[in-house]
């Protein structure tokens, strides 16, 4: 099968990368978050040449995700910092690369991973986690690791005064050039097109590597996944993909079973209307609960039924929903000797330097069919991120991708 | 290497078995409890020939474990169930087989298991799991599966009045003669001396199948181990055969340390002296923690103790304690991104009929050398059985070897 007919072709000419700007700062248009909930405001901003071991990259595509909500929101006090550039699924191209960086150039397609990679650490070293020492997720760090400082500014232009702008989750790809680690900089086949390739960068590989790595669903398996936004639909890709005989869908918002149908969710359970615990319910229908459920909501009473849906002796639930809340697991620790088990999921417990070149080459080679289309549900051009963000505020859209 | 070299040799001559007794009663001695902790009393009994499935076994040594002591208090008011025959840690002889057991026979070597293993349930049939649907360990259990019998009686002599006795952890080991389900009988070679094989039935298999099993426990390795007791030591001597390169022994009880040492323990914390949170202790014994935990301790703040004394991106900790508490897990939802797991063990993840006759075969070979002698502080005969409640009850023993 040809890339083609995996609906996965490039759009043809190499996407152009800015010329002689090497070493100099770029001037550039940014959407700047200036407060909490505030709009985001598109402005020229000041992007420094990268420093040791970073990269430059042109960004052409990016989306948003519910991180990039919540830290617009400010919804945890301590990672306000303000002003700041969010967004961290994108695609683009490298405009240079910093002193010491080896496995990228000039040209290069990349998607940026929030989850990075140095490869050298005892973390990176263990088949056994994704979570780098250095550049692994981290929802607090607003500055570079190297010097600790930030690659953007706004520049008053009559009284040259510069202000900061923080960067955030070692991404800040809302924006026309950004700066990141070589860690978080993923190089890909150049014949992939970027503007789905945005989509690994975080959901879809979150999603269908909960499915793939961190559950290893089997085929003929039942799963349920509760909350059918992006991440719980690629989880149902995952499963999908995987052989799964059964994908039950969970949500409270019945609108979004027909495009989970679509994404090959194969039941549904509206648990606002069911009449009973959606645990009752999943578990009547499997005779006795799934194999594997995935908590997508953030919600800690949703995870309780979660994990109460599986099936004692083998059940795995895996967390992939960012929970706020102060509450402790709502779980006794006698339940665990009823054989469930429970695990948190990062990036889809991908190591994203090591293992999303090759995804993504199956991509292209049609060994791997994954629906990124499904996903994009809006597009529209970058100034209009406002509308992007209020479009998945109140769930009508998936991934809504920005042309940068 | 030899039987004998292992320190594993028969007592020579085969136990004798009462003959003729098949299909009819059996009246012997039992240590019946008769109330909430109050003293066992040794009394006779009337043992009923085996249902369909079930065997009768003469019990030749049997050791007491705290999930005795648990339930002969009463501590949990649902299994209050008296008068009743205690007891599971046991190894002794099939002395009659009811309709339908194909796989024991009169004379076979056996050792109880309170985790049975039917073998036919999808739970037998799947290598996730050590639960079998029918027979899995059940506290709150007091009769016998086929006709939810009890097959003790205590019978009043003159007046002929009957008085019905229950069973405990389906083995009811606390007598001359037991019935168990055939599920819950495991044949061993009758080589292996039966007296150590006694500690096969409970407290040694649920440990080193905690480091085998469960937790996979690789060369070189860290651990820390949460209560000295016989299932923490049994947990150490599992890592110390896996090639674990330190095996830290966590105990508020400082005399608990030379026996540790003993049992292959290397580093020692008191947790009552050290001055400062366990984990901080062990974090920097370590360098960032321990690959694997083990909570044997049934103490809540403990088992916290326990996950945050692990190493994050791979730590695991495997809960051994029984927690009678109504807490819920003191872990927060997100602390399950940082990559530590958490995991409940029943019977060290053994399917007892399964994998246990061929462990037995590896020690009398010596290719495993478990230090079964280590574990066994005491031996008395069974009429001394309230005394060795007493040595556990007060931490004096690790296991004392009743001879029935």
């Amino acid at each position: 099968m040809d890339a083609t007919a995996n609906g996965l072709h490039s759009n043809g000419a190499a996407p152009a990368v800015a010329g002689g700007t090497q070493g100099k700062p770029i001037r550039c248009k940014a959407a700047v978050a200036h407060g909490p909930g505030e709009p985001l405001v598109i402005e020229e901003v000041e992007v420094a040449p990268p420093a040791r071991m970073e990269v430059r990259v042109k960004v052409l595509f990016t989306s948003i995700c519910h991180t990039d909500l919540s830290a617009w929101k400010g919804e945890n006090e301590l990672q306000r910092k303000f002003p700041r550039i969010l967004g961290h699924e994108a695609a683009g191209v490298v405009e240079s690369v910093g002193e010491g960086v080896k496995d990228l150039a000039p040209g290069d397609h990349v998607i940026p991973i929030f989850n990075g990679e140095c490869g050298e650490c005892a973390y990176c070293q263990s088949s056994k986690t994704n979570l780098c020492k250095t550049y692994r997720v981290n929802a607090f760090k607003s500055t570079m690791v190297t010097n600790d400082g930030t690659r953007f500014a706004i520049v008053d232009r009559s009284s040259g005064a510069r202000r900061s702008v923080y960067h955030f989750l070692n991404t800040s790809t809302f924006a026309e050039y950004t700066v990141l680690d070589s860690a978080c900089t993923v190089k890909i086949n150049a014949k992939a097109p970027l503007e789905k390739m945005s989509l690994l960068s975080c959901g879809v590989s979150t999603g269908v590597g909960a499915a793939w790595n961190t559950a290893n669903v089997s085929k003929g398996s039942t799963v349920a996944i509760f909350g059918l936004g992006a991440i719980g639909l690629a989880v149902a890709e995952g499963a999908r993909l995987r052989g799964a005989s059964r994908i039950i869908g969970v949500d409270i918002n019945p609108e979004k079973f027909s495009k989970g149908k679509e994404m090959g969710i194969t039941d549904f359970v509206n648990s606002k209307a069911c009449g009973k615990p959606v645990h009752e319910v999943i578990m009547e229908m499997t005779d006795g609960g799934v194999d594997y459920s995935f908590e997508c909501t953030g919600i800690l009473d949703v995870l309780r039924e979660a994990f109460v849906s599986t099936h004692d002796g083998w059940g795995l639930t895996v967390v992939l929903g960012i929970h706020p809340t102060p509450r402790m697991l709502p779980l006794h620790p006698m339940e665990l000797f009823d054989g469930r088990r429970i695990t948190g999921c990062v990036f889809g417990d991908f190591k994203g330097k090591s293992q999303l070149p090759e995804i993504v080459d199956k991509c292209i080679q049609g060994e791997i069919n994954i629906n990124f289309d499904g996903f994009i549900t809006h597009e529209m051009p970058f100034a209009d991120i406002n509308k992007a963000f209020q479009l998945l505020e109140e769930g009508k859209s998936l991934r809504c991708l920005l042309h940068v």
